[in-house]
């Protein structure tokens, strides 16, 4: 009855303790999920302390998607959830466990690829993989004793996931079949733009042009883009490039004949 | 603000390692609870285990009242619930966690003493303890596979009473003051960018430009704004015009000095 639902993938993004990768495999077990990605344990892949740690929950391990970097391990993925302590300055929207995992629940019902991040023990996310994401989950403790390790947090995700979804099993949800843009989809539209930007002298001054990018890549990972969007985009900036680089200040209409219109 | 509440004994009965009672600790102060008491550990009591584990939640064991015996350690409390895996044959009103701990909430408010039992690690509670239980609280993990240690059990019940003390906890919470731009802003920054893309010969064919810009105009609406992405947004715009209407296409950095980092 589980596990053949589908669910959103639990990233645990550069784990350093094999035992935590374990205890993260059990705590997701326990509410139904089996869907774990991996992004650069420190301690390599397999790992047998995870193994060990694991016991009955083995089975998450054998099956995750172990990924080098971050944009790849969320290359099919339209809306990503980053668990942090502490929100800070991010001007993205926070979350509880509770209202994540019920809107989760909604995007997958619709046909989306839901991740949640998990920061390395120690630290927690960085900045930069804050970026990657849509909206932040964070677990409303105690503000004078703030001490989630990587299991609990995992833990409290997962039984959400589980009690959003025993909820709202019997609703029905029909949202139209709206095509999102992946994250791999974002990153090439950001890409694009940053290379373009970069060549126009956008991120200019260079001290701030690190920061800019980050703001930059916040501003479209917040957006709810649908795919016809990111071609629309794409095809701005192809535009104001192409018109750039024409000899006549003075004419008009795109150098190629094919229009700009989306495709939808 | 938190531990000034009223709120229910969590009550460990017979806890075998030292480390488990300091991570229950732990798990209760993360969520605003300090009222523990514990029956009967197997190593005796204080627990120099117990103390290493629960670092910054030793307060709750210097303070936890200890008892010989379950009926000792309830002698004030009007209303047990007792936290067990296999509800099993017994005759009692059965709870998940939440309805267990809204349940709690409205008795404390009315001036009830309540306890939550939590058993040994190994054997969890046994049929007598659960017999001076008024009902049952059972986590609903996955049938195929419920592991839940002692730490964890006290964590999801900690976070309901949490959750169902606290209103905020259902919403979604919007960090600091976002600045969102307003419709007006909106309405200027497709302006602006409906003026160039015309000049650059981005609405083509011009059958279809009316309804290319009904398209481009419903993305930004649809988007959630601050006034720092519509800065920036214009920022983008008036740079790639800029390099345009520069005469040296090798040169680079923007013509004013002013640069273009965001005000944010």
């Amino acid at each position: 009855m589980f596990s053949h639902l589908p669910q959103p993938a639990f990233v645990l993004v550069r784990p350093q303790m094999g035992e935590n990768i374990g205890a993260a495999a059990r705590a997701m077990w326990n509410f139904g999920l089996d869907r774990m990605r991996i992004v650069a344990p420190r301690d390599g892949w397999p790992n047998p302390k995870a193994v060990a740690m694991a016991s009955g929950a083995g089975r998450l391990l054998d099956e995750a998607i172990l990924a080098d970097d971050l944009p790849a391990a969320l290359e099919d993925c339209s809306f990503v959830f980053a668990t942090t302590a502490r929100p800070r300055e991010l001007v993205k929207p926070v979350y509880s466990p509770e209202a994540a995992m019920k809107l989760a629940a909604q995007k997958i019902k619709a046909g989306e690829k839901v991740a949640v991040l998990f920061g390395p023990e120690r630290a927690g996310l960085e900045n930069d993989d804050i970026s990657r994401a849509n909206a932040i989950i964070s677990v409303p403790v105690n503000p004078e004793f703030a001490s989630l390790n990587l299991g609990q947090c995992v833990l409290l995700t997962a039984y959400e996931w589980q009690r959003q979804t025993q909820e709202i099993a019997d609703e029905v949800i029909e949202l139209g079949k709206t095509d999102w843009a992946t994250g791999h989809d974002v990153e090439a539209l950001v890409s694009h733009y940053e290379s373009r930007l970069d060549e126009a002298g956008f991120f200019f001054p260079l001290t701030k042009a690190a920061g800019m990018k980050v703001v930059f890549r916040n501003m479209f990972s917040r957006m709810p883009l649908t795919r016809a969007d990111v071609q629309m985009l794409h095809g701005i900036m192809r535009q104001m490039v192409r018109w750039r680089h024409k000899n006549d200040p003075g004419g008009d209409g795109p150098e190629n004949g094919s229009g700009n219109a989306p495709e939808k």
